[in-house]
């Protein structure tokens, strides 16, 4: 082989740390892959300054140019969005070549097709980039556990809402400021529903579960909460106990099937996950054998993102030069093999914030609500001098189920002096 | 290929772990390798219980009738030791057998010997279970960053001395007593010496830095100091300052070379390193392009060692099923491309604890020892009502290079006064 020549479908960001990459290193990927790979043709909607593209790079409007073009082996998908991508993804596959993407949308609503696909062609898909930026987490799963089966999955997989709750927490300012900074330092975008709705940490939580669990499941069965109802109060009473607030993305094995949810959760400030700060992330296995071990670093950006895509471009092409078939199942992507769901959640501790317009008497319909429920109260923490008009309490409870503690929640909220639904965080054992 | 076939020599905790691993997870194995991967024969020096031994595996007393036979088709190393395990892996790779090894003695010593023989046989050679248990670290510095320069490698490593300074601080035990319980528990050898005199994480931080380097380096040429020095006094005077101490294997890129060490630091009680604790080891990996990444686990035991080695197997099993060469060269492991090492160290902050006959004037003495070298002093630390014939204090001092402070501690050592050598630390920043 000659050399293996790459075409990028979106050449934004990523797409251009990936061929700046490509180029900075060329030495020492030609010496693993055993020829050159160089970045041919990229395409893009809108124009690209020239000064981004490198001397050997061709540039199209049109991606069908780049997933059909001759002089093109490989397609890495750098676009984003579903539709499109989709297509892209799709159409290079059926023409025999290999595809790597850092696309965690398209993966989470579309990675059966894709495997299906990739099969069908006898192609791999590279997908490293997707989750965790360039912490090699995937690959740990699906090589460095080839020989333990993994009991749990769980952590921080997105950083924009990590930077804003570690800016609520150091900076004391509120959700929307938080926000606005994290807009302004590029770590946001200006539509950041994805990111604090959880909807970005459900994606890579989907994909997870699945390498780590070989089964498929559906990204809209995992139940899903953000971060917009965490408030400065939360991030206060947190921290009078030792403790601050992380959105986790958490798959664990339960005797009955695969438990999946996003949502806040209250840490120890201790703990390993408290110490993730900023754009950070930090992903938990657990294994029968392995015990439990963490892998931890920026979980995005161009040039960590763009070092995962060439990794897999590395593999990719170094199975090429040797002519073997590198077309590695993705686990779980098969839609026809199904996880196992449970259908409950494991008893742990929570976190209830209510907001009330102040009278005698409150504390007392909540606690008797809390027993005869038959739940014990772990901790009350109300501060004092707050304004009577919108007082906040916090009630911890010790360990009982997901559907034990949503009952309590169903009836306190239609408490009359409820000025805003119950804040619900579980709490991290 | 009908199956392929494991030789284990030495077999002991991590072989019988390995044998117990593969026929557990024969069917998964099986899937992902494409044939069957069984243990067929075992040798050991001692006997072997016969409940150790599956019905499909043959006991032999000699290694080399594991190594010779034609019914092994990859020999598995887990001897330990390095003259033995230097004649079975070299014979195994001569006779173009696969080797799989958890021996960074061996790997440290006579990696070089074994690289040379593998590709002379063009054979591959696994080892990811020399380094940091079950954490599949090696081959995120090999795969995952194969698209980035590392600029530094650097954790904890040994899970005995880490957990001999957590229990120090934990319990308030002394180094012998902590030593004795790891022995109870055991987490130590009966023969400590490797573990706490830094042999153990030095042959580690030695395969880490080739890997990540990708250039030879003897394990002699790294500086190396163990945890024997520390008392229960060092352990007070860091919690004092909000610190714990760690023994840390060290690998980093300075403009004029790499630098090496393992010794002693004092870190933040607060810090990701300060945070793990007992038998556990954290790897982190510094890019240019991935930041700061970690990897946190177990570092030891049988069942973490053996799904290392399986994943190994895994791996090189499957490269022969679809009759690709996957002798992927151990970067860094050839002795005629060595590193090129650092000259010096980077200015760090350094602890110094002096243990003394006490009078008047010695911290005088000291300070203008320090003030002739022109170091600036961060603290100091000298607890009330302390033995005047034995009394501790602790300086601590700006970042300093280590070939400053160690002119300070030469002359501080011959101090009349001085009870014993300065004890010196370098503070993580």
């Amino acid at each position: 082989m000659n050399a293996i020549r790459v075409g990028i479908v979106g050449y934004g960001n990523v797409g251009r740390a990936t061929a700046a990459l490509t180029d900075a290193n060329a030495h020492e990927i030609e010496r693993q892959v055993g020829c050159p790979v160089q970045v041919t043709l990229v395409s893009r909607r809108s124009a690209v300054a020239a000064h981004s593209l490198f001397p050997s790079i061709r540039y199209e409007q049109d991606w069908r140019q780049v997933v059909t073009s001759p002089e093109v082996d490989i397609v890495v998908e750098s676009m984003g969005g579903t539709e499109a991508a989709r297509e892209v993804v799709l159409e290079a596959l059926h023409r025999g070549k290999p595809v790597v993407t850092a696309n965690k949308n398209l993966l989470a609503k579309f990675g059966h097709e894709i495997q299906a696909a990739a099969i069908s062609s006898g192609v791999p898909v590279g997908i490293e980039a997707a989750v965790a930026g360039g912490i090699p987490l995937l690959r740990a799963i699906r090589d460095g556990m080839a020989a333990d089966r993994l009991t749990a999955v769980y952590g921080i997989l997105n950083g924009t809402t990590n930077y804003i709750l570690s800016q609520m927490e150091k900076s004391a300012v509120s959700f929307d400021d938080a926000l606005r900074e994290a807009q302004r330092a590029g770590y946001a975008e200006s539509n950041p529903t994805s990111d604090i709705d959880g909807i970005d940490t459900r994606d890579k939580l989907c994909i997870l579960a699945r390498l780590a669990f070989d089964g498929w499941v559906s990204e809209s069965a995992i139940h899903t909460e953000g971060i917009r109802s965490i408030t400065s109060v939360d991030i206060d009473y947190a921290h009078k106990i030792e403790c601050t607030i992380r959105l986790v993305g958490y798959a664990s094995m339960n005797s009955d099937g695969i438990e999946l949810s996003v949502r806040p959760w209250l840490v120890s400030r201790h703990s390993m996950l408290g110490k993730v700060e900023g754009v950070n992330n930090a992903v938990f296995l657990e294994g029968e054998r392995i015990g439990r071990q963490m892998f931890y670093g920026p979980g995005a950006g161009p040039d960590a993102t763009a070092t995962a895509v060439v990794a897999d471009l590395v593999e990719i092409g170094t199975a090429m030069t040797r002519g073997s078939q590198c077309a590695k199942r993705l686990k779980g992507f098969d839609e026809e093999k199904p996880l196992v769901l449970s259908a409950g959640s494991r008893p742990v501790g929570w976190y209830l914030r209510l907001t009330v317009k102040d009278r005698p008497g409150i504390l007392a319909r909540v606690a008797q609500c809390l027993a005869d429920h038959n739940i014990n109260i772990d901790a009350v923490l109300q501060m004092p001098n707050m304004a009577k008009d919108k007082l906040s309490f916090v009630v911890t409870v010790e360990t009982i189920s997901e559907s034990r503690i949503r009952k309590v929640v169903e009836q306190v909220d239609h408490f009359e002096f409820l000025l805003s639904p119950v804040v619900l965080l579980r709490i991290s054992s």
